[in-house]
């Protein structure tokens, strides 16, 4: 690995987040907060580690897949490493473990809690616990990618290494201007639902930071009920669909604006997709509407509760621990399932789910006609052997990871379901889980050792989990 | 579809059942029951229903893949029904979906049983249950080929759909010989099992019964207790030890007999089956060990309960319902993995797990240096892309036939460990689960509904999904 390339560049992503701090510096400034002292230092430290490191030259520029993935996993750790300054510098959150688990949860749109009590933190703080949501959601290196000037051809990897989906391709033939035509679309759309918010009478400060925490589908509530507290049925709406347009693929938005409906239309991962929640939609409305003395209740919180859970926000209207088994067991699966590829939402990915349903019903026909040669096709072209493959290989991958977590979460002896939704609701980047974690409950009674087993599953999750194993292989650190 | 064709093989199975009612019969004479009449009547019924079906003469020999799969789903579904005839006529259980369930559960060799006494059960009924694990672990129709004095050479298909793992070989040319060969193997490790038992002091109906269960990997119990009843460390081990034999990929003693300890000694699946078995039996161990009052006592509990849950066995020797978290985790991992193909065990497989780690172990590397083109091996020989991925595609539809029947099972309102874990247990056809199926407790307080799913999952389990699929797609009916 060209490692004094990878060093050079993590300072500058330090000095990226040293340009971060600026805007909750200035709310602290803005709302006299007594803490622009600590803001200043965090904004200093970050400054003179990232100026060190740039210091380091690299000998060459050969940037290749194993400088993109390590870049990448070591971007996302030393964000969170260094974004937890603010909470550690202001007091709010006296433990590194604890600091950082909040951090990586944010950073990764996770949106899972130590904080028992929320209403009472800053307002600078707050902001930047959400404000990490939304700079995780489309990813802190392809920002990278858009405000630099000059990017290399083979930034490819960096691009590849963060961008949650099986195949991950360039929108418009430069990589800088596919970056910024991502971040533009994300803008945009966070902008419209902070509108939509202020019309619905939620004050401006937090519309801004639920629609950070919407546009990551990352879910850290600013209240301690979570979206619960505004018990305003059109707010509900607006952040249930807007959470929904964030986890689709983000590509969509672009055929839109070239108009090239069709192939929106066409698309399999977004039929699937809207079919999916419309479908989980009546399935658990109908499970909890003995529950609720209003219908038109239990299908608002069937909405945003599964838009919730399959976007992997987490943000939540209902204590859903509550609920019968089978809605319960419907928002585990729908934990698994997780948004679609190219989205800021987590899990499996929804294109994934498509691509091996295919090859499964393909798999059972060959079973009754062994010579049958037709492949199985998504949109108009064959699925490859090779896709096929991987993705049958990435499950497999997946599934080992999360089966050692809970293996390893319940050494601390918490209960099955608490383990296991732990888990779930970590390393597909949710936020709550069920028992002990649930969306009532928060993290902060955890040993120090579950926390820093789940931080790791969050950003394993985040970063489909290659660019993090590539870090523990040997192999991958010898020199070119 | 040769429809015809599957009808007439259809009849000469339920008369190879007819054969099988004769063993329970004597045993019934032997005992002196008031049940010979009920005994007589099992067989005629299954004689007159068999002989009339094998009055359809099929108009071709022509078989094909479709006629092997739906032959083996259909088998095992008639053999089940008409296998239920015993407990119904003599009164034992006097419920069909009872009745059935206990049926499916024996041929499957999965042990999950619906009644909460057993010891009282008349003799000719206990080794009826007993004798369906023997006959349906290495297969019924692997049965039939090995009497049939002519075998048809497209009969592999038969093989390949009721031997499980995700490649089927025949050990010699001949297919009937290959049948008759395994049937040897398998007698004679039974036989070496009940001489051992009976050694150490258990009686000669029970050792001939629990050597039943063992071998098929079934795990009835003839007490209500079940191993835990004889309390004798020296027959834990036997037993325990018996399963991990017939968990074993039987071609392995073949190659024994031919002297080709090498291949023993290199084969992949044995190595990481018998490694698996070494680290889950030293984890629990640690993880129970501050629940017992002796060592050696935990370290045999756990022993034996490894190799009951990895062989899909199930027979019992602790309560490990009420055991530590981690040791209850790690067991609801082992239920996943399950034996080694080519063996009586059930579950996923150890051989897929072996393809899939070291094609996750390749794609990591790849990762890292995306020109690689060394494929990865197993024994010495390079794993096909076509193996590869047909092994991801069957990890999916594992996965999509357990999440389906877990939401399925969960309409029940059951919590949700005793769902998950009753899914688990009778689709990798183990018997016992946690919560309210876990080893003290039965399936007999279910829902009808439950149970007919439940009955469903073990038989997609045994016959490792395709098969039973197959019946229900339309082009699978259509005539040649």
């Amino acid at each position: 690995m060209n490692i004094r390339y990878v060093i050079h560049w993590l300072g500058k992503i330090l000095l990226l987040e040293a340009l971060f701090f600026l805007l909750p510096l200035t709310v602290s400034f803005l709302y006299k907060e007594d803490l622009l002292g600590s803001w200043f230092l965090c904004v200093l430290i970050v400054l003179v580690v990232g100026t060190l490191l740039t210091r380091v030259k690299p000998l060459s520029e050969a940037m290749y897949a194993r400088e993109g993935l390590s870049l990448t996993a070591l971007s996302w750790i030393f964000l969170s490493i260094f974004g937890a300054l603010p909470f550690l510098l202001t007091g709010t959150i006296p433990s590194f473990t604890d600091a950082f688990f909040e951090t990586v949860s944010g950073f990764t749109t996770t949106g899972a809690s130590i904080l028992q009590e929320v209403e009472s933190l800053p307002h600078s703080i707050l902001f930047w616990r959400s404000f990490t949501h939304f700079i995780g959601g489309m990813g802190v290196l392809v920002f990278a990618l858009a405000i630099m000037p000059r990017v290399n051809r083979r930034s490819i990897h960096v691009l590849r290494a963060e961008s949650p989906g099986p195949e991950v391709g360039k929108l418009v033939n430069r990589l800088g201007n596919t970056a910024r035509i991502l971040y533009k679309m994300y803008m945009a759309l966070t902008v419209v639902q902070i509108v939509l918010l202020l019309a619905g009478g939620m004050p401006f400060f937090d519309s801004v930071l639920i629609a950070f925490g919407s546009a990551g589908t990352g879910g850290f509530g600013i209240k301690n009920t979570s979206m619960a507290y505004y018990n305003s049925p059109y707010l509900d709406m607006v952040v249930g669909t807007f959470i929904i347009l964030f986890g689709v693929n983000f590509n969509m938005y672009y055929f839109l604006l070239m108009r090239e409906t069709k192939l929106v239309y066409k698309n399999d991962e977004l039929r699937v997709y809207l079919g999916i929640i419309v479908v989980a939609t009546i399935a658990i409305a109908l499970s909890i509407a003995p529950m609720y003395a209003q219908d038109w209740k239990a299908w608002l919180d069937s909405y945003f509760q599964v838009a919730s859970i399959i976007t992997t926000t987490g943000y939540t209207t209902a204590d859903f621990n509550t609920w019968p088994a089978f809605a319960r067991a419907m928002l585990l699966l729908l934990m698994f399932i997780g948004a679609s590829a190219g989205s800021t939402g987590g899990g499996f990915k929804v294109s994934r789910v498509v691509i091996l349903w295919k090859g499964g019903v393909e798999a059972l026909r060959r079973s009754i006609q062994p010579n049958r040669v037709k492949p199985p096709l998504i949109g108009s072209k064959p699925i490859p052997d090779s896709l096929m493959k991987s993705v049958g290989l990435y499950l497999f991958v997946y599934l080992l990871i999360f089966v050692v977590a809970v293996l390893l979460l319940s050494l601390d002896d918490l209960d099955l379901i608490t383990s296991f939704s732990a888990v779930a609701a970590t390393f597909n980047n949710i936020g709550p889980g069920l028992g002990a974690v649930g969306p009532m409950e928060n993290f902060g009674r955890l040993s120090p050792w579950a926390k820093h087993l789940l931080s790791l599953c969050m950003l394993l999750g985040r970063l489909e989990i290659f660019p993090i194993l590539v870090l523990f292989v040997p192999q991958n650190w010898r020199r070119n």
